[in-house]
């Protein structure tokens, strides 16, 4: 990825040229938040989405917003022009910025948070490996902290998990709590049963996923039944498919968990038909 | 704490010139390690200890050592020399280091870790307002991670609980889960019954305090009945007194919790006595 030009705190520089203070509080407590939007043919994907939900992490943190959704939008746009994405992703994280020390308390007053763009080009981005041939899940306990839905960059379980999948031969991790999938490593998951929709509801237990959102309402439209709850092991590998959604991920089919198969073994129906639907919806919504 | 000079990676420099990759890993994912420890007269407190338990966390992590225990201590060292330290502490902290972009997965090959090492002046120390009046104390739930013997940089809880005390006119918090207090945001907690000392069990639930092991061996040496065991808030309200351990707090009385006085309400005789008897044993093995 050498050669990409980065957004921080106001100016573009080289990639290998942007750094920040080793007492930033995203570096000493990880006192920071994300997100990533998907770009297709050099436009952006869901991003209202994005900001809202970058938006509701903020203030969840008593956080200061760096710059309006209106100048991110802007940010965005230059990312992609002065690196020609076409597709791919870009990745914003802002953190509590500076404060010149360390100390577990807020800075106060507060200093300027940190924010910083970057693009990460994924030419396959529609058209994966991955996609194509459906995911191997291993299962894993879900040991991150309680609130997953202000999407901070605490993120190191989610990175052990996936490794842990990586040694396992496996693609990706879902994380089991109290006896019910939360959710991959980096997406939300999804079965298919008797035709219908099954999804964990909303919480502080998962990631409010935007991609989530999108396909749900895609499903909809498609008329498909949707049920919102928290699902076991047991009842997934009883589905007759399953599937993950992500803003990079898009929807991804899942074929087989802890070395058992989903269904045929092979990406379903109903997750090839979402997959395209939403793909063509969220193109047609892109700014 | 302008001017002073901190260790970067090999690098001696003034501390506003010390910065690190957007891409890092401890910034981005806090894959990422740290250790505090306390500096009396000059000389480190509990040395060993500290360097044993980075060891560990590095392990748990799978994460390479950039150095030596025994280089690790040229650093401290050097540092507390270039920076005229007497009284305060070394922070260090190793991250997974510089992939150059940002992925879920573990660089591989393996990428340099980064180490930056730095002084905190505590002039007070010894004779801290806290230690003298003894902590104000309120109750919060643990919503941190579940591997809190990896003493990681995922700190957002922490802080936060530190700042819900502070809002509640209160001086820390101690976390609750399954009805036990697992530890305070960034201390040991011990109470004293029945002329007994109580304190957690090690287990993933907790930090492995290198402060509250050596309190505990001074505790043996003092011929007091030691219970590794949890306990409620309710057993802690009826205690006769309660106490902290950390590195920089040394041990610190608790008066009060959840606006209830403990004991007293004052600074307990088996906590003052176990300050002294601490701060005589770790003065004497400083080295």
């Amino acid at each position: 990825m050498a050669g990409r030009i980065v957004y921080l705190n106001g100016d573009w520089l080289a990639e290998e040229k942007a750094s920040i203070s080793i007492f930033d509080r995203g570096f000493v407590m990880a006192d920071s938040v994300y997100e990533v939007v998907a770009v297709l043919d050099g436009k952006l994907i869901d991003f209202d989405g994005h900001m809202a939900r970058l938006t509701r992490s903020l203030e969840a943190l008593e956080m200061a917003s760096p710059a309006s959704p209106e100048e991110l939008l802007e940010v965005h746009r230059q990312l992609i022009a002065k690196n020609r994405l076409v597709m791919g992703c870009i990745y914003l994280q802002i953190s509590r910025g500076n404060p010149g020390d360390r100390d577990f308390l807020f800075p106060d007053p507060p200093v300027p948070p940190t924010l910083v763009l970057y693009t990460q080009a994924r030419p396959d981005l529609l058209d994966t490996n991955l996609a194509k041939r459906g995911l191997q899940i291993i299962s894993l306990p879900d040991q991150r902290w309680l609130r997953r839905d202000i999407k901070t960059t605490q993120l190191l379980w989610p990175s052990m998990a996936k490794m842990l999948a990586k040694k396992a031969g496996a693609d990706d991790a879902w994380m089991v709590e109290d006896g019910l999938i939360t959710e991959g490593t980096s997406n939300n998951v999804f079965i298919v049963k008797e035709g219908q929709l099954i999804t964990r509801a909303l919480s502080n237990a998962v990631v409010h996923g935007i991609t989530r959102a999108a396909v749900l309402a895609c499903a909809g439209e498609m008329g498909l039944v949707i049920e919102e709850r928290g699902f076991s092991l047991a009842e997934a590998l009883a589905a007759e498919e399953a599937f993950v959604t992500s803003a990079t991920m898009l929807v991804s089919p899942v074929v087989r968990l802890d070395g058992q198969q989903i269904g045929s073994g092979q990406p379903g129906p109903v997750a090839r038909s979402l997959r395209q639907h939403y793909i063509t919806a969220a193109r047609k919504a892109a700014c």
